[in-house]
């Protein structure tokens, strides 16, 4: 039986008023894509058709009472041993082309892809052929077919390529618009500069981020979400293990806690409100309030004006803070130590993803030393004069200069991540504790990955009446950061902390060049859709 | 030896400017404080004073080079078995009361209690137990001393009471202002309306959030945000486990995806943007972009001007989103068994915690049955008449009618958490997947706990122009929500899914009366700060 999308569905079409005109051209498309499947099914009679009842569309799926029952079988998991099994998948078409009384299908689920044949057949008719090379590529199908074993040589370029399905039942789940703004191989192609595949067709950033629901289906992306959300697990599990509690923080705040540049601010009723560009004062404030070891994960807010390769205007910070008892390296030792668990458990874990990403992008593979490398700030000065390039002793690294202490550092101590310790009070925020020993210095530290900072941290002052003074070095006015410095008035225990860009972290672990392919739906000065 | 502050922050006082009165004041009081510490110390000549060396204000903590390394022990891990031992603990003086040559400390730690004596001796002076008993309450304080069996009988009121330290070093280590705006002792105290002590003082809420630092370090406090780290923790392990994959939705937004009522507005740059009230059109695109399950931790927005016991305008939104094979059903077992992983880690792991917050507010232990009970919306409304509430076909519960449900239910099933399903169609926004059976209900449902709504979550249409057309059937411009539809033209899964308050899960399952009580800095139409 072949059956239709229910009647409320079927008919429709003058959506006149207001629909966008991309929006109803496309719905066009989808409905002729259907009709087209609907009309090879409806040319031949069932008397002729050995097929009927075995292919079609499956209608919308609507969780009726009379729905089927079936175990299905992950792309993933297809493999030699079940030669000879009829197995069901349900999967995404990839690709389609009929060849005579054949039809060739891959079909894609996430990374993997698997062929399946539909043949000419005493079962099979040549209807249901027809029907299935009609189908448009990215619909989603339900296959029914056996698992034939090809043997070594097998089907190139599938990821499950000694085997292929050979085809019994074919039903379309949900069927794609037969024009897509970008292919899905064109968007997974490889971006090896020495990569003959180079010169062929690629996919711009704009056009991969405008589409982003088919850009995200290309096995690099989702290798690269799925390693995100690695990153964030790990970093919560080391935490939660060393006695970290798990916080939220407001974003709306009712002051500009920083400073006050480049902050959103909000409509609050009828008064007005920012939103955070830091949890700091909240992190700070758990800790006056007894709890000890704190992280948040959560969006943080940049109201900048920077278009480049490592800026958002929207990320998501993973913060912690932490008491000590009398130095800040037990808090800046065990951030570093966090950093390797999450290094350790991506290598070990993510193996797979990482590969994937690997064969869209020249991925060099991370290196970290264990412990981590912790060097002072006067020591990068130090390697960055030798190699020409003056730093001031209360001057901030500048970005190439970063870059290239990250590749000085490679070169002589073979690590992708360190620690630089110790940089110039100047440099640092007013609520960064001075070194008691060295009046040009502070108790910070910035963390690195392949030469760019991804946290940035310090003991803080917890004193009130320091912490007062230096804001007014910093020519702050006192009055705006009152709260911020009443936090600490009531009893405070010395503390460090950070905070971290995942994005960033991502980015930078897989040696990728732009920010944008490690936020799902990134937010820039110019982008606030999709 | 008894250190002072380092010199730059010992002499200060004229912030006349700006600084607010307040903090002013308070300043002067925790200078005060100091001063008399240290007038204290100073009165006693090293020549008199026998414990010289041992106690005093240990100066600013700022990572020097010679800082101290000493092993503390946890106040929670005093216990009878230490007895004889000298340990050092940091912790904060929860009470100090003199009597003639002794000084009796209570050192608290988070939840943990332990009494100190300062008995003048040999070793401790006069000038020692005076500087002791002029410490202000809720400063910081390292205290060395050996560890006393008092046997059964113990000390009343610590919850380490079978052991008490006999004190040999005391140094204050961050000083409390000692005017507190609130008593933590206050703030503690039982509010068991059976109970003698709620004759006393008690501290009302909105002095308690003003002052939200020292609120927060009340027993019940500590727990329950320790717990509350502990739901989003379980939440997620569960979710990961079954091939879930952890995503980041942006907060800003270009359009009001839902309606548009109750949105707050941002200045983006030269234009103008929103905050989103729910991440659930990015989690539909993560289905669409073939995620399959994914699951997503954040602030969730609502301009709502509702001043109730249970509504926030920023709230931690825990937002689920997963494909199905043919019935929506398989998603929402998935969710109750995913609350009752929730129930069943809490009871297990944070009896501690549960505990503690019982020990201030009357909490009946929290029921559930494993399979969650599942009731039809119908069945809902026929328990409901049967207790004489009549409730339409079409018509939604009110909040009256939920509670007066849960209660039925309760009474019946003896469970505090149960699935109502298959709401009325016209009660549930247009992206509702309609019963295919009968067209006045919906594949939809909600989870309430202790009669009240934690999570509300449906069957979505995933099929654009069944969209389209129940978009146009509620009213709503569908050339607003053109990406929306836009999102599912190439090929979706069908798919459900649901949104939980985490602040409301946790009110509700340990019976409170308030969500700020549950949010460690909540937002309301009043409230930004702190």
């Amino acid at each position: 039986m072949v059956e239709t999308k229910p009647a409320e569905v079927s008919e429709k079409g003058d959506s006149k008023k207001g629909a966008k005109k991309e929006a109803r051209k496309a719905e066009k498309e989808a409905r002729k894509s259907e009709r087209k499947v609907q009309e090879t099914v409806d040319n031949a009679s069932p008397e002729e058709d050995v097929s009927v009842g075995k292919y079609g569309n499956l209608g919308l799926i609507q969780s009726g009472s009379l729905s089927p029952s079936r175990s299905f079988t992950d792309v993933r998991s297809l493999n030699r041993n079940l030669a000879g099994k009829d197995v069901w998948i349900r999967a995404r078409l990839h690709t389609v082309r009929a060849r005579g009384k054949q039809c060739f299908m891959v079909l894609r689920q996430r990374e993997f892809t698997v062929q399946a044949l539909v043949n000419v057949s005493e079962t099979i008719s040549k209807a249901m052929v027809k029907f299935c090379s009609n189908i448009s590529k990215e619909s989603i199908v339900d296959l029914e077919g056996s698992v034939v074993d090809l043997g070594k040589k097998g089907v190139a370029g599938c990821t499950q390529g000694e085997i292929e399905l050979l085809v019994s039942q074919v039903w379309v789940v949900s069927v794609a618009a037969s024009q897509l703004p970008l292919q899905i191989e064109d968007a997974s192609r490889p971006e090896k500069s020495d990569d003959a595949e180079s010169l062929r067709i690629r996919v711009n950033q704009d056009t991969r981020l405008d589409n982003r629901i088919l850009d995200l289906r290309t096995p690099a992306n989702q290798a690269i979400f799925r390693l995100e959300a690695g990153v964030c697990r790990l970093f919560r599990d080391t935490l939660t293990v060393r006695g970290f509690v798990e916080i939220h923080t407001p974003k709306i705040i009712s002051a500009a806690s920083e400073g006050g540049a480049n902050v959103f601010e909000v409509s609050y009723f009828k008064g007005s409100a920012y939103l955070a560009q830091s949890p700091q004062l909240y992190k700070q404030m758990a800790i006056a309030a007894d709890f000890d070891k704190v992280f948040t994960v959560g969006a943080v807010f940049r109201a900048e004006d920077s278009n480049t390769h490592r800026h958002l205007t929207e990320f998501t910070g993973l913060d912690l803070e932490m008491a000590f008892h009398y130095h800040y390296h037990e808090v800046m030792l065990t951030i570093g130590d966090m950093f390797n668990a999450i290094f350790k458990g991506l290598r070990d874990e993510y193996a797979v993803e990482i590969a994937a990403v690997g064969n869209q992008f020249s991925v060099e593979p991370f290196t970290f030393l264990d412990p981590p490398l912790v060097l002072r700030y006067n020591e990068g000065r130090a390697l960055l004069a030798e190699a020409g390039v003056e730093i001031g002793p209360e001057d901030d690294l500048s970005t190439p200069a970063e870059k290239l202490l990250g590749r000085l550092v490679k070169a002589k101590y073979d690590t992708d991540f360190y620690i630089l310790d110790k940089y110039p009070l100047a440099v640092r925020p007013f609520y960064t504790m001075p070194d008691p020993e060295n009046s040009l210095l502070s108790n910070s530290y910035d963390m690195f990955m392949r030469g760019e900072e991804v946290m940035s941290g310090a003991q803080r002052v917890h004193d009130p009446q320091l912490l007062t003074e230096r804001a007014k070095h910093h020519g702050i006015d006192v009055s705006k950061i009152a709260a911020y410095i009443d936090s600490f008035k009531y009893g405070c225990s010395p503390h460090a902390g950070g905070g971290i860009g995942l994005e960033r972290v991502v980015m930078l672990y897989l040696g990728l060049d732009n920010i944008r392919k490690t936020a799902m739906f990134p937010r820039d000065p110019k982008r606030l859709t999709p």
